[in-house]
């Protein structure tokens, strides 16, 4: 049921910091003409954490209502808290999400245990009227949710699959070979792809994905045209595009990326600054070394 | 003007989950008559990432209004969101705080650079109605501040101290030796509480100190009568315990510890697990070896 | 001309710690009749920092002395001295290796910048008689040497290729993209062999070709011939037993799992342990699951 | 027994890469009319992990010929490796050393449980004819011993005390705790030498000590003479060029810190780089502003 390229996208700002929501219909109108199978609003590029949970509603609706009906919605709806992650999980199905994105909870890393993440997601999923995606982002959380962990999880329900985003390929091999045969594994960014696919996995949801859409979803088919040399040769033409809008210069590189080609990206929220004038000129340079721009 | 013996106080929850305000007055009731110079509300031991913005402000107000006017409140304010930081220093004021205790914002860790969290504090201390508390907490947000940075941001009239659980005893001795002369340094932690007072520290905020008020307090009190083997032994015999309520069982253990003084602890909101028996025997009898049993 | 699937071997010891000749030619008597392209000795897997020089030294001549001429051998000559590296080298050369294998030197990991890597290689490729293979071995050394310092470092004649161990497959990806194209990339551990060599790695030198040799070079073969799925579920079926005689259980279950298969593996030197009996017996279960015993 | 101020001295070389006796001879002469209380050749500081097993005796015995008898020797004896380390302390005790520092192996980080330490120490200490000091790096060996192993360890009778060079000042607290109570702690750097002192550390063995004798051990004195707002003084005032010493330029800084004060450094031995010429620049002012030139 889901697979293919999605676009985590980043949640467009206006000069004063309030969400820019013509900017974001016209992004909306250019993803929904791409080959991409779907979006994730309010994930690690939505900015989440930076926006409150009001915010976070009306994107979900707005993102609906802007798509296609073809385009699958994948709600950002992961907290630190169990009740407002199971509010915001009411909020995306009442708004027309397809499935929730649950991100690991982790301010209280050294209590994350493996019992105390199945006990998190299992409370979730129980109360969830949308299919869970699990949300593996050790870059971020400073966790990482084992393999063991992860299989075990794939047995609920109503827990669909997983955004691994750590990019230790041997774990998603053995999330593939151990969880459920119908569980979902999405590759958490455009770097390892290809790889990801090779051992099974459904697709990617790929920050690289919100200014490379056909370039991300070629990858994919190329896999499953058995075109395997062009497919590593784009996969390895893109690290070093995909480097720049993620690690490397973050959300607010990614934004700069929208705003290159002619989309808008805009300025992200506080704490994060925007682009500098020099991050943009070493962007720029990337993107054209790639035939980006 | 801010200095000794602060309690960062954990938030009780009753068994639907909700702020058990009665309890909580029971308990402020028993730190009032206390030694202890202060309290925090809505910090990590608060699991102020679990309460939302409405709750943070019941909170402050409710603190203040149950507390002796003489005991000073630092409001846990800081998330990872520079407006919602910024909107919650000024419920914090209107409700009665002295200052504010305000975290790094770390889940973009990767673009937290000085340069962004320099901007970040400054920009939260220009707005802010009340003095602001830097609080940094590296083994939950996975980010250090460092001393240049503590020293730089210290000279702004708004940025009063710093809370810091990092436990890097050199460092601490580095904010101390730049940082501007009124400058409050506060340990984090009751385990490196008599090095830092040696090193100039104007006290600390300390999840044992719910437990131990006036253990904490008669540290803090014999180093300044000069009664330096009695502050050892005592800080030597409180490393167990204090390991016990912070990083061995965390906010479930210091609950928990709460429950076997005779107050009031009670579960920790999901996805906290409670402390399992086990833990709560172990935790016994730690408490009956210092004599706190 | 460096290509395919090489065994890091361990050096037997007898129970008095000493090298084990005999045995050492029994297991490559074996080896030598498998389908591997090359033997590793004093490598990780090697115990390569508990033995001294003079052991290395002969321990070279004897695998080349006992493996058919067209096996290679890549000698494990790295330290943490550039002194010593280029000793091992020259002995190394006159006792029959085809290439050495060096590892970053990283005890002063601090010290340990790229300047100082690219200084210290092109200072032992200079002086060196052997083509050297840069070794990146980040869970022991601590150090991960990035792509663009491999790929600058792959331009020099005298540096032939890379054991990269650290599993980062986008790294791997980079490296091969950045990297001179006739620069050999070797996997260094089989969990991630498939992916590397999809990507464009000449082969692995991998812990697990020790005991499975077969199977290691069947993922090879099978890729080479374009049976991916064939090649995917062979890869997938082998990550558990990889983990268990590499990062579980460490050199001592690799020696267990040797004797387990009839061969010799014995103890490893202190102050290494030998696996333990509840150790050996989760090995067996493992290798009995993936059909090695 | 053992106490005070220890100077864990650089091994100085020519600039063809050989010791430079002569040169030790004088900088010896220096240090041995200095109040230091000891001296301990092949440290990190003496790159032992550049030096080979020959090099390493004669530097035992070198230094104990060249230093006046009053003053202790504790010779760095540790390596990876067991066997050697047992035969590295009976050349110590065969070469007048008082004691031997032996560090955590830490190679096979991941095989390093406390199992395994506890089984290591026990083993070299059996064996040793001098008594041992453990000695605990974490920033060079990725490696932290337990407070807990410390203390079991501490209960051996050939097993003497311990440098602690982490800077944890929580767990050098519970060391001194839990350990024997003639158990002898070092801090490990003078960054956290009088918070150490504070809780019934010893002394220090110091890489600072090197090039500021005299203030290392006025530090240990004040403390001793009950002088603290003194003692904290010295010690806030040395916090950045102790900093520069060793964390920040690495031995290549101390070797350089030793040429500015017109005694010896000379050049570290490959892979260390020596000292850039900013480098050189930046420590000789943080040398003029502690008035040290």
């Amino acid at each position: 049921m889901f697979h293919g390229i999605y676009a985590p996208i980043p949640t467009p700002f206006d000069s004063s910091g309030e969400i820019a929501w013509q900017k974001l219909r016209d992004n909306l109108d250019w993803w929904g003409k791409t080959s991409l199978h779907g979006i994730v609003p309010a994930g690690t590029n939505g900015e989440a954490v930076l926006l409150d949970g009001v915010e976070k509603t009306r994107l979900f609706a707005f993102v609906r209502e802007n798509l296609p009906a073809e385009k699958k919605v994948i709600a950002g709806t992961g907290t630190e808290s169990a009740r407002e992650t199971i509010r915001l999980n009411r909020e995306a199905a009442e708004n027309g999400a397809d499935a929730a994105l649950v991100i690991t909870p982790h301010y209280f890393t050294g209590c994350m245990s493996d019992e105390a993440l199945e006990n998190y997601y299992l409370h979730v999923a129980e109360s969830s009227p949308l299919p869970v995606f699990l949300y593996n982002m050790p870059r971020n959380t400073n966790l990482n949710m084992s393999a063991g962990l992860v299989a075990r999880l794939s047995t609920h329900p109503n827990i669909t699959g997983i955004k691994d985003s750590g990019g230790n390929i041997v774990q998603i091999g053995k999330i593939i070979e151990k969880a459920d045969s119908d569980f979902v594994v999405f590759a958490g960014s455009a770097g390892f792809l290809l790889s990801s696919l090779l051992l099974g996995a459904a697709g990617g949801t790929l920050a690289l994905a919100n200014v490379m859409p056909e370039d991300c979803v070629e990858i994919y088919s190329l896999y499953h045209d058995g075109k395997m040399e062009q497919a590593r040769n784009l996969q390895l033409n893109l690290l070093e595009i995909n480097d720049a809008v993620t690690a490397r210069y973050g959300v607010a590189g990614l934004k700069a990326a929208m705003d290159l080609i002619g989309h808008y990206g805009g300025p992200p929220r506080l704490p994060l600054l925007p682009a500098s004038e020099q991050e943009k000129r070493q962007l720029q340079e990337i993107m054209q070394q790639c035939r980006l721009l």
